[in-house]
């Protein structure tokens, strides 16, 4: 299955389609887009801008699918009644949500004073015989966000993302252990440009499970594309053996709060 | 607190007593040697080579510690009634052991038929005011393992290890991301040269918890020195609050088997 990862600073949904057509064109079945796409991500008052998860946005991204004949995940800040969260929705050719996350933890100032924190990692769809889980930005920084998602079946780890300097470390060094460590492929697709304060790292990349990339941009608006093998990510595992070489008997602390490992 | 690597294929006491007295000219108060540094790790019959952790290794070690000045960390097999362990032990310059720590991720044929998997992450000592904590080779690769460490407490994590070629990525890749997620030192001191099939690969480090090299070997034997700075600790864990943004209330399924998670 081929993937596409759109490194972009841009809202435009105009742009969107056209980046879709050219993703489908080479064969992706897939496109995914940084954190906070429809709005931006420091944006003033960008809880006002929220919408339902089957709102306008829902709407012009399924029509765009529709039309280039690829899925679609697209980082948006959505409204649920008195809460917002920061949300990614996998939408197919159909107009379907096939899953919807929220960002389970919460980074810096924008986070904190926007959103409520998710409670899981449970968004999970299937395209094309492999399993897609989804994560977004500071989650995957966390070890145990991509394990839970390796654990309950995912292939494919997709994470739009918002990574600014000087955290390159996050781009270079953790996604690709993350693929490594749970023999999953991982599409990192992070924003461009800047925002306020914020510079942008660029960097996006689909790392395979050997941990090495298949594709990497540089700071700039890009399109990138790879190909997501099962038999590769099969051979790959059965080599690489850690999850099921896991202890989990030995993980306890892991699961109190920290005062209690303390 | 300065503290040294010793990259080596040796198990050649007098050269330990050489490169101990060598770190502590350079000001190291800690020495740390390979996996099976004084047996070997790929050898034929190494179960019948164990010793208890108070036998003539141990007073061999010590007596190294003693004279040289500093603490040294080192792989043995270890002998305790019927079992034998892969283990690693921190031994003072008084010759008491501070810490031992018996692997808990067996790999491959070497360790499966000749070891009994430890049973825990709790091997932690205290050297001039730094909270050491100890894993071995493959217990690294599972980012629980230095988690459940750092969250106990450690401030450097010391890492015997015989990696083999092809699998630098773990060198690379996955010891870095240890260090940054968890706002850590992690020294890495592997095996060089060869036995039998398998030719190690070296890459040596200590990475400090911006996961960025403080030292790294290149194949052969080495010795390798780096400052442990708490202040530098201390100031990197204001930035990265990886530690305290867990949401340890959504890591159920990482303590349940595999099979209960899926």
């Amino acid at each position: 299955m081929k993937i596409a990862v759109w490194q972009t600073g841009s809202a435009d949904l105009d742009r969107l389609r056209a980046r879709a057509l050219e993703a489908a064109a080479e064969g992706a079945r897939l496109l995914v887009t940084p954190e906070a796409f429809t709005s931006g991500y420091a944006v003033p008052g960008v809880a006002d801008l929220a919408q339902a998860v089957d709102g306008p946005w829902h709407d012009a991204v399924a029509e765009i699918a529709a039309e280039a004949g690829l899925a679609i995940l697209y980082g948006f800040p959505e409204r649920d009644g008195d809460r917002v969260f920061n949300s990614a929705a996998l939408v197919d050719t159909d107009g379907s949500v096939l899953a919807l996350h929220h960002k389970c933890h919460l980074y810096g100032d924008v986070d904190l004073s926007t959103y409520t924190p998710g409670d899981g990692f449970t968004a999970l769809a299937e395209l094309d015989g492999l399993t897609v889980g989804i994560a977004i930005c500071y989650d995957v920084e966390f070890p145990e966000t991509v394990r839970t998602l390796a654990l309950v079946g995912a292939d494919l780890v997709a994470v739009p993302t918002a990574l600014m300097r000087p955290y390159e470390v996050v781009a270079r060094t953790l996604v690709p252990a993350r693929a490594y460590e749970n023999q999953v492929y991982l599409a990192y697709a992070n924003r461009s440009g800047s925002e306020g304060d914020l510079v942008y790292c660029g960097e996006s990349c689909v790392v395979g499970p050997d941990g090495a990339d298949l594709a990497r941009a540089g700071s700039g608006d890009e399109l990138l594309l790879a190909e997501i093998d099962p038999a590769r990510l099969a051979a790959s595992r059965a080599d690489n053996t850690h999850l099921g070489d896991r202890r989990p008997e030995l993980y306890g602390a892991l699961v109190t709060g920290e005062e209690g490992a303390r």
